[in-house]
């Protein structure tokens, strides 16, 4: 006998989704009137909202709000059921994923299974990197940023204590341009008031992108104004540098330039995260699943992909669309739909990308935004982009309560100057004291 | 040479106050005009509102509001320095505190290091329970309690199932009653919309408590009260007995009962927690420093204690003063000016506490209060009890953002009958699946 997971066997067909992300999140909803069951299986009990995993890095606001329990969420869908657990492989013949609970059938799979950083076969940098994908991710940069101060307060020698006060961010993206963002913000407002006996002229952070703009894939303005708004804030932007090595203390770049840091933060590409057990003919560059204009996974019937682990390639769209929350979204609703007209035998609906541009926040006051309005293009920078940028993320979290409490953060740090958040909490770092444990020096 | 925490020397006298408790926080606070160096260390950056732990591990607000960083609490007062870093000894001859992060020296060193839950020796009970004294502790609470219900889902056994279902809690103090109260709010109004597919008829929540009735110290009618209320609330509250074993999964009781529960709380006693390098002399019954009227600790000339690890013995107090949140700030405050009185080679101040009472909260419209109003008793239960909790609890907490955070969360749950907070997050459950791993069975 095997070991099957324990779900209700409710007489429906079974669609099982893996991941709660934003599509698969969307998906599920999509599925309330719908006369199946609905399986979501995740390795947290929450949904996270990964826009703003850069400002929980930097305390602005607190993890519990951007995050949200599924169970809370589909209170009131009777046909939904979460399972917490982590997918290890999927049998595409008998048509049962394995989980850590064990196999859980299904009539329809879809895999919503996002993506991971990409460290392109680097392992040493893997291991020393900081990444930017999860909540425990967040936490840990928040962690390992406050306790480098109480670390650094306890050096003499000026190269170990430039060391811990330093940061290198590899990659110009929205992630990477927010966090040097958030981070000079904090060198201004808020570090020299904590720590005194610091001073904060020697710390320094550089964005290393690889390519000559910050931004790719958003406007020739957006990426100017991003680097303008960046150098105005005392960033370091070092374009067209490729970084080789990072041994947790010496940056290589392939210019020949070093730096020294305790914390580089990798932000420099995802890869996608499919299930394993699928035909490697399905796999297309990008570790991305090729799927058609309906989000079938190419090679199956009943297998769907969709969001960024999803490459739905199409003549005019060669590279699969970006991987962005709004592909997810929109995906993930119209698979809702196709999957009820699958059921009932109709024709399927073929997705188009409704693009509404995309932004970026730099700073109080200082966003860019490519839009599209009435699919006419809207750009702009500075305040209204900021002030977009604002109202958009406020309206898109999920639940009202993280709503309200991530605007009263935002509202007491946009007056106060201040964040409220400047916790070692939870994490490693947790009751291990300050001591000076560093055994490196750098190489020449 | 010997390894010194790297502390400018202002030239000033150095009063080294060890922890940033009640105590702790409000002495250093109480030194900001004087002519010294204030000298804080805390294992942890931050402050901690003990009181509202318990609704961080009921999934009622978040960790980061019941928290305040203690740089960014003396962010102002120029005499402070922080130091995160843990005390292990302290050398009286040479006036020198051991820390995780070298040695510092002291003019005047105040030892406000709390309690510690107190086990009475079983270490097995140390090592199965949870207690509830950081916020470490009420997130692992809170990870344990959700994480069982998923765990239970995947069980067939009924009675593996109501191991993770049901909830022992021991010792009927404040922090007992009001987690008892808290979980069957939960109960009632969250779990089973949360968990459909578990009946929360099997769900038990038991209070155990040594004596003959709940909140000892507080008034006849407050003990009383608040039984009624929590069996009205369905919790079998156990008076007269003892829990003599826990081996992670059967509760044995004096009596010869026995419980089944994969969780039991710990909330049945405390003890000082102080440091070592101390006389002997100086401890008393319960691990408390026994001081004179001045917080001054028997045997020492400059070392002072206060809050829980003091024991301030007089005539007419012989136990020392309650180990709560009072008699610690009061203390805190008076050695403050007696610090600056003795610099100042003025005469001191004799404590004398100014008890304001106490109260607890068994739920929501439910508490109990026993009020000192100019002196003259005031004792109050049921609605009436939980407005004045809620008020002093909302005005006493640390920071404004944390006020209106927590006034949020309560105004959403009180309306909603929801709690925003249900996240499996940080911790030792992160990422960890679902794995049934039970080896235990009922003895018997």
């Amino acid at each position: 006998m095997e070991n099957y997971a324990k779900i209700a066997d409710t007489g429906k067909r079974r669609i099982v989704i893996v991941g709660g992300g934003f599509g698969g999140l969307e998906l599920a909803g999509s599925l309330q009137d719908a006369d199946v069951q609905v399986v979501l299986i995740d390795k947290n009990n929450y949904h996270t909202f990964q826009p703003l995993l850069y400002q929980v890095a930097t305390a602005g606001i607190d993890a519990d709000s951007i995050v949200h329990p599924f169970r809370k969420i589909f209170e009131g869908q009777d046909n939904f059921y979460f399972r917490l657990a982590t997918v290890e492989h999927v049998d595409t013949e008998r048509q049962v994923v394995e989980t850590s609970i064990g196999l859980i059938k299904y009539d329809f799979l879809v895999i919503a299974t996002g993506a991971t950083s990409n460290f392109f076969g680097n392992a040493q940098m893997e291991q020393n990197a900081i990444s930017m994908k999860s909540v425990e991710d967040a936490m840990e940069l928040r962690n390992t940023i406050l306790y480098n101060f109480e670390k650094a307060l306890q050096l003499d020698d000026c190269e170990q204590q430039n060391s811990l006060m330093d940061y290198v961010i590899v990659g110009g993206g929205p992630t990477g341009v927010e966090l040097a963002g958030a981070l000079s913000e904090l060198r201004r407002h808020v570090f020299p008031k904590d720590y005194r006996e610091l001073n904060f002229k020697e710390m320094d952070i550089y964005l290393i992108q690889s390519g000559p703009q910050l931004l790719k894939g958003m406007s020739e303005e957006a990426s100017q104004k991003s680097l303008e708004y960046l150098q105005k804030f005392g960033v370091n932007v070092w374009l067209n540098r490729r970084v080789l090595s990072y041994d947790g203390y010496t940056v290589s770049l392939d210019t020949g330039e070093k730096l020294i840091t305790r914390t580089l933060i990798w932000a420099a590409g995802v890869t996608g995260a499919p299930l394993q057990g699928l035909s490697k003919d399905s796999l297309l560059r990008g570790n991305r699943l090729q799927t058609d204009r309906y989000n079938r996974v190419a090679g199956y019937e009943n297998i769907f992909a969709i969001g960024d682990v999803a490459a739905m390639v199409t003549e005019e769209n060669p590279q699969g669309y970006p991987m962005l929350a709004q592909p997810a979204i929109q995906q993930g609703h119209l698979l809702g739909k196709n999957l009820q007209n699958l059921l009932a035998g109709k024709p399927l609906e073929a997705f188009t990308y409704n693009d509404q541009g995309s932004m970026a926040t730099v700073g109080r006051n200082h966003a860019v935004a490519d839009l599209k309005v009435f699919k006419k293009d809207l750009r702009t920078q500075g305040f209204m982009a900021w002030l977009i940028w604002v109202f958009i993320h406020l309206t898109s979290l999920v639940g009202f309560r993280n709503r309200m409490a991530i605007l009263l953060d935002w509202i007491w740090s946009y007056f106060t100057y201040d964040t409220g958040n400047r916790l070692i909490l939870g994490g490693k770092h947790v009751n291990i004291p300050v001591k000076e444990t560093i055994t490196h020096k750098a190489v020449e």
